[in-house]
């Protein structure tokens, strides 16, 4: 179980949305439109995306870390390794 | 014209990439692929996006900048304005 | 207790040498240092200070995050409340 | 020349204040100020540094692109390569 199942239907419409938006991309691309208005857009997907990644740290730390911290600070410590793992990658991207 | 018209092609590439990315995307939240995994992704994607990005800057300078800079000063002050909000906005994003 | 005290020491070497390379950003304004250059040493600072910014994210799940989650959920989604914004925050500067 | 010799005084204010956040930072750390408020205030610090890159770029590009734009397309372009390289590295630090 992943975590987020409860808000699953709403992480799916933000990802169908940024999957219109990258097909919308290609269209611009595909219609030569002036670069600077296709980086708007991409900096409107990338702040999109970002903000679906954000939900789902916060839902690694609701559930996997919550759960395996009230087992075992261990368990936790492991979960928590994952999750700043994650969250640098995210910094870096 | 955009000015990136030479490389149409591999943006158009890299952009059909990224949307099958965002597509799995989808599919990992669907069957509750563990968080962790699905956030590796997402960092993937929006460096692949911001990757896109950067060249389309590069077009931007190299050939608005460019053209209206060998017109007038003035003319290139103008799209240097708008290059410098484009970066802004790409790196709050 | 703010969690980190044991590495309390790394912490502060490492900001001790932030705050040389932003003094040295001065000198490199002040001498007229090519633009490039000095952007190039502004990567490498915020990169500096986004990893002690992950090092405290680390800290806050590892210490807070963890005492109140082994205490009670409530306690430990208020922890997590405060970090996924605070990483929200980190991820948008 | 650097370029951004009108403003050089703008520059050096800013980085005397961030050169203070950072002093700031260090004295929060030592006190064990609590983990979110410290990166609260990493998160406006990387912001400001940010901000001081982008007018970093944007006088690369209103003088040193420009001036070797008005010289021959082949010096514009190399000031092009330098400056696109140096937002790639600002945007993945």
């Amino acid at each position: 179980m992943a975590g987020y199942s409860l808000s699953k239907d709403d992480y799916l419409t933000r990802l169908k949305r940024i999957e219109g938006q990258v097909r919308g991309l290609q269209r611009m691309i595909d219609e030569d439109t002036y670069c600077i208005d296709v980086l708007t857009q991409i900096s409107s997907i990338t702040k999109a995306l970002q903000n679906v990644g954000v939900g789902l740290v916060d839902e690694h730390l609701r559930h996997c870390v919550q759960d395996a911290a009230s087992q075992s600070p261990e368990a936790g410590n492991k979960k928590i390794d994952e999750a700043t793992a994650a969250i640098a990658r995210l910094l870096r991207s």
